[in-house]
């Protein structure tokens, strides 16, 4: 089984293969591609808008190349509705699916992310999925997306900081990453938490969304067609790159 | 006060200046462009993410050439939230506008629309606006919106009919026309709802937005800057005709 | 056109025309009325009960005087439904109105007002207008309506300090004035929020509900018909002063 | 303990101590009065506000002469707040009461009542409530308030007829009686959807409402002045019946 | 009328008819059991779980000795719908009714209860219930259910303490107590917050639901057999004590 | 890894691992028990009490004896929190997991299901998992559990054509069968659908939840122990094959 990953930003660098070698197993071969016409990072409604024709341009190869799922490399989620539009394979959203997940595990689950600025957006996400009432809060730990590799001890400790808080303070019973950039950091937060005494699941996106995704592909499931029809051939002009 | 109209597709001669001629009355004028980028219609997810760069762009050149506001010209209000970033005047979805100018005209309302692919759209855009409780129903009329001009007489008589059932099965108490291809249809629908003894009102989506543009530009009102900051200055690949 | 402003007060000098003057322009002529039977002020469900039968005098002699629109001048929206019921004009609340424009200018919006004993009432229409989850919250400043002129100064400040408040401890991304008697504090309070890094907008009820009720007039729309059916004729004794 | 209805119209003949007369038992008085200004039924929102002054005059009149607590004797529940302000008993709406009940009774209940211009004002009253996830449907039998006593086999039947459609399209698992004045209807419906093999309780508003305010006299319990605060006593203009 | 306490534990003096015996009056008669199969205290869903079927047959035994009614002693309302399948006299859990009284009762109320663990069992009832938009907050005094008759002064203080700040801090306007072992408790509370300054009903569950329970008797009402269906015959192992 | 499935009921022959012998690959051993204490079958809120001590004593033995994870074979999903508490491996609900990936799959999804005793069961679940919004419709084939396998080509063709109601009739974009017993019938159906043009997922759930539970194992996640703590010890009467 193949998952590729579409990581939607033009900056080489940011997400490597290397990052996610630890998914290739159990029969699993991970890819991964950034995008060609897009942003240097997510991280408001622009950016995210910017990004989509080039992530429904690399979902339609991937479902050329024979890959078996798409996982969208943002918690923004961006592009997911019209990216399954366009293929037939599953298209996964790491925000959508982190929170289900968290959902799944306790009562209700925060969000932790980078700024201000993408708050609305998850939190428009959480009313479309269905979660909201499962939402305990957003909190964030104010550091733009390209800063995040620059001190990676003052990451974890700003994560645990505000995951503690929202254990504390909001009633958060799982904690959910809001950046994909936070890959790998779970571990670390669900120890300073532990070590405070509360015992609970910290979602990291990216490995969660690829399980799912295998599990899905698996199962024998598909997007449905009701919801994600095929577009219609029609004049589409300025995007040489989507061949559809 | 000038109004700038954003038709977010690349096909002539669908909308012109002609069609909306009457809203420039009162001190009010309006300009219109096409986009450059994008699709020939808007019908699905993929379309409306197509068209969103250069929705983005037009909005920029408007504010640039002293438009006091924008609308986008799209019941599947595209674009919206990534433009408010980029500019400072105010920039109107339809859909939202008549959303809510619906659910302060009476007790809940319907949307009539083109194809059951916008349904999901749309439900979507009622749930984001916090309007999903004021919503009685979506219905469609199954004609596409490139056919929407091929039979004037029968576009109506298909509105009438499901704007009827919406107020005899769904409890419809006011209509939103929800394609702004329906632009001028609203009178003929509400006459012949009268002739059924029903008196509700039928809201023209373009018309009316235009209204609430004028509105909310004399009261002095801007769309918050907490939701929509200015994004951080940031390489962006693909996009040449974006001059942000 | 003419929009009339019933202040469903019978205490002489608190609203004036004086106060609305600049409002009449672009045309726009705005005619005032207090009630003849009803309270000093509004400040629960009691006041706003007392204030209705000459609230809907008032919407039925305007109506008869040609007015274009009505606008009852509390945030209270006290006797709304049941004037839309006896006129064919628009009636609009400035509550109701206020939110609706607060929710298209920012993800969510809280409402600064008097007393501890309006915030229930307020709370519940935002429920009937299906705004509750777009209210961030209802803060209070404790200043009695009858007292709101004597200290200019403290008005404003104490404004101030709660919208900063709203902000930054409930995430509000707009204001919006939560009594009519505020009037013409909007610009001080933005300023005020300015001043602390925040650029949202804060509208100003009665101003506000002007422009909007000229857009529905500009734009051909009343109240349904199906929700505001008019009242059947029948005995009604004890109301000299309502000739419906 | 005794408890006082208001009946909130000025018709003689509607409603009598007759009719309630079984419910004087358990050591319960029942003492009724109509209201001396107001309508002569109550089928939409302005009837409402037209009898509130009457219903506070009345809840007033009734705690000083001892009653323990006031029904509002209209499943519009007109007044109810307004009227808790003013006196320190319990204050209980028919509404209010048989929709708590209901949705204690089974999973979701229907509402069956006079006329569809009262459907908006209960549909709202039930969001109020909180009650609205658990409200399945309002059905009207189209009759109006007036009309209801000239012939009680069709009314049976009607209410009948409509309870069975509430059971077999829309789930109802509990019917509500939705204007007071089918007072005794109720087993006449239970019968009737007995005999299609629905086994379940049909609310009588009236009677449920007096059992429900006798066990809140019982248990102690009072409104909240936290909700409920008593006015500050100011300048009334108008309602000479008004002793506060 | 007799109305029958299941106490769902199988601890011995914890509750006795003593702690009732005031509410033997009015021609109620209240007759107790515990369960014996169970846990000795109720303080996690494996406790309830491990109760219910104790529940059950102490329900069946109630109807088939002639109770009027049964209410589960416990504010997780364990078992409360198994019960109702299985008898046809009312079954009552206090969460519940507690619950739409409070909702009654005013704007929202908090619930003040044992520890952090049962507080998603009762969130989730809310949810249930329908309650969730009345429900301020649920607080927690951290005493075991077992240690609340070890130290009353400082039982009746915590209780005091967190309804307070349910009060100040969470926007409540009643109080619910959330565990049954606080019977006799609401007036020491109210005393509390009285002198505060804050004057709010503070609902005792067991002595509430009794009246309620009684209110639903002499309306002649039961639950609906829609919802709650006898359980058709069929094999049951392991539960020799449940004669069903 | 293995995962342990327990099926709920004490009726030798309903499910055997033969069922779900295809499942056993990827590395995946499934095993499974039925419960020595409960009911021939799940119908009603009455079956499920009586089947939870009995799934808590085999996820204990479950856990003890090595497995990853347990699956509760039931779409009432019984037992479910209370076995969350006594083990640390992942439990899962075949209802909880169905509706978490029907509303990844699609806009709105219908449960197709056995009787209307169990609609309000699964009802009540979609609202306590948050997923009420996303849920179309529950209809039902009107077959007992216990017949299922008497007449599998009515059984398909029942199934069949309440999912295309509810696709027709009910807006629903996917479909979740909704009692495990109709196991390995969601291809049968899916192809009923296309022929009638509809693409859209059948979520078989005990499949899909296993394949789920495998992702949740290999994520490394756990349920929160914030929500589901383990019960402290204390005295438990009655059920001496619960070792605890």
């Amino acid at each position: 089984m193949r998952i590729h990953l579409v990581t939607p930003i033009v900056t080489e660098g940011i997400r490597t293969l290397d990052d996610v070698a630890e998914l290739n197993r159990n029969g699993l071969s991970i890819t991964q591609s950034l995008i060609t016409a897009g942003p240097a990072s997510i991280e408001c409604e622009f950016d995210e808008a910017m990004a989509v024709p080039g992530i429904v341009a690399e979902a339609i190869a991937a479902e050329r190349s024979g890959a078996d799922a798409v996982i969208i490399d943002c918690m923004g989620d961006p592009g997911l509705k019209a990216a399954r539009e366009v293929v037939s394979i599953p298209v996964l959203g790491p925000s959508e699916t982190a929170m289900h997940l968290a959902a799944m595990l306790g009562h209700r689950f925060s969000i932790v992310t980078v700024l201000d600025s993408v708050v609305p957006m998850i939190d428009n996400l959480a009313k479309l999925y269905g979660m909201a009432e499962k939402l305990a809060s957003i909190r964030v730990i104010d550091i733009p997306v390209l800063d995040l590799e620059s001190d990676p001890a003052r990451l974890t400790e700003e994560l645990a900081r505000a995951s503690l808080a929202a254990v504390e303070s909001d009633g958060a019973h799982s904690i959910v990453l809001g950046c994909t950039g936070f890959l790998g950091c779970a571990d670390a937060i669900g120890s300073a938490l532990a070590a405070k005494g509360y015992d609970l699941p910290v979602v990291d996106p990216i490995p969660a969304t690829v399980c799912i995704a295998q599990a899905i592909v698996r199962a024998g499931l598909r997007h449905s067609k009701r919801t994600y029809a095929r577009p219609q051939p029609k004049t589409l002009k300025g995007y040489p790159y989507i061949d559809f």
